[in-house]
């Protein structure tokens, strides 16, 4: 399996081509997807599903040579298991209907047992494990403690998220218990989810970049390390390589890199060269096309791939990648030219 | 009139105590403001109102101790005067009613000539001056040529700016030609304030940090520059202080360092002395507490506040304020606090 060149890549072995995959490639851009989507009733129906969510999986994988899949979830499914009421509306973003406003209301919580809270989960891991019939790896996935903390504080999506920010300002000890119990939810639901199957691990940090640098330091960065230091103790986890992606957080690259994690995801705001210069000694790198550059001209697109993976190089450890999820209005085709162009130019840089 | 603070701050000379301002300090935070805002009728009729601009542009020297008074104005009155039809609905954001969709429409834009297309700017920065006394110097601001050119090309706010980013990608002669004639019209309206009596000049570059490194420096500080350098050879404006505010784009402080500007304007994902560390040999810097802390309590608004001035130290060339605009959910009793930290501390840094 560690012969699969994603897999390798990571690992910052020699590869034939740079491997690709697409952030969120299970998504509304595809019809298909559309209407599996429909038939769920609803995008939480979606998830909880095992065969529905495994079906979208593998909608990406029969369209595209990608060189893995992502377990077709959510970020918040932790904080719907903790008791908080996931709903998801088209178009409004996800919603929590009890969210977290008192001491009381963030001491009450515990972390849910992902066999028995998360099944639904974990199902899908071994189903598209057993449906992939080892064609791709699979990647499983959680929300960063930061990211859920804010969701669980909010109730939902905002632009600032000055709530979670106010809360660990005025009462730090609080938010660390809540940081603290949202860590070691997130630490055995990826562990369980290596034990179900998924052969690499990624930690969505969707929010980190909206903190300040010390409280980047202190209520995000912390428990990243934290997550990636615990899961070094799960027997399945610790040889599955894990990849961190804190969105605007470009600053920290160091810090991130430092916490034992395998690989760095990007956001499109640094060149890949920069970025590897900085700590690709030391982690594997995934991205970072803008995905606005979907919404240009074929070779445009193509002119935007070869520039990315030239400026990376030969040297070992590039996972190409989007550097944000894949936008709803984006043609499957332009979708359909980027993954062709980084064949393309990988091979030509690899040698493969 | 060198002699207020804030002027002297932003020329890096020794201040008794740090100045203070704040980013959309004349908003809807005031109760005051909300009932002019309601006698106004519309926003852009309060905009195009010099008597009504003027009242509010005074508001929040009237209720704090702040040491500069920024013009009351929106970014998009260019594109407006344009022909563009510009309006702002509560809660929905500013839209244009003809954005630019083909290369005709960009071919027939002309730059607005400031005293006749923009009067009433000209007018309420006239009337500001003559209303303020010398009190605190006047801020005079535009949008910067990529922001503007994001607004106008999508007609509204995004999450993206895909299409702008689409066409600066597929056809960048055309992008080009519509940021030269954004950036000559933002260039000659900047130029008219100072001619009008603004005291400095500050560019908001809102979207810049949307961009990634290349495009950049293509797109956006490329007329950054630009606009920095023409400034000198108008009279009224090469002895004006320009404050550029690149949002998001950290990673480029020594290269906008190096526009000729006077100063730079800083969003809250730096600390204050990295920043000071990389460029404050050769600009002024100007920020940048999160907007979020004034969601805090008093005690810990005023402990960031004293945290942030000290991580810059005693060192020349730092003008307090935001890292971006106050948000309308802000209380007002929270904004003394803040400023009544800045005086306190700042004077106890500086020895005044």
């Amino acid at each position: 399996m560690s012969d699969h060149r994603f897999l390798r890549a990571l690992a910052r072995q020699p590869v034939d081509r740079t491997p690709v995959w697409i952030m969120r490639q299970a998504g509304r851009y595809l019809p298909e997807y559309r209407a599996t989507r429909a038939r769920a009733g609803s995008f939480v129906n979606l998830c909880k599903t095992p065969e529905l969510a495994c079906e979208v999986t593998l909608q990406p994988i029969a369209r595209y040579p990608l060189d893995a899949a992502i377990l077709f979830s959510d970020i918040l499914t932790i904080p719907d298991a903790m008791g908080l009421g996931l709903s998801v509306e088209e178009g409004a973003g996800p919603r929590l209907a009890k969210p977290m406003r008192t001491h009381a209301d963030i001491a009450a919580l515990t972390a849910p047992d992902p066999e028995m809270d998360l099944r639904y989960v974990m199902d899908a891991v071994r189903l598209i494990r057993r449906e992939l019939h080892d064609k791709v790896p699979l990647i499983g996935f959680a929300g960063s403690p930061w990211t859920l903390a804010c969701y669980m504080i909010e109730g939902q999506g905002s632009a600032s998220f000055a709530r979670a920010k106010a809360l660990a300002l005025d009462d730090p000890a609080t938010m660390h218990k809540l940081l603290d119990v949202v860590a070691r939810s997130v630490t055995a639901y990826l562990a369980a989810q290596a034990a179900a199957g998924a052969q690499a691990l990624m930690v969505f940090d969707t929010w980190g970049g909206l903190l300040a640098p010390d409280m980047f330091g202190e209520f995000s960065l912390h428990y990243l390390a934290r997550i990636a230091q615990s899961l070094q103790s799960h027997n399945a986890a610790k040889s599955t390589p894990l990849i961190l992606f804190s969105k605007g957080a470009n600053a920290h690259l160091e810090a991130l890199a430092d916490t034992g994690c395998a690989a760095l995801g990007l956001d499109w705001t640094i060149a890949l060269g920069e970025a590897r210069a900085r700590v690709g000694g030391r982690v594997a790198l995934q991205g970072n096309l803008d995905p606005a550059v979907l919404q240009a001209t074929p070779a445009v697109i193509a002119a935007e791939v070869e520039a990315a993976l030239a400026d990376f190089g030969a040297h070992p450890g590039h996972v190409f990648n989007l550097g944000h999820g894949v936008t709803p209005d984006v043609d499957p085709e332009r979708v359909k030219v980027m993954v062709d162009a980084v064949h393309a130019a990988g091979r030509r840089i690899r040698g493969g």
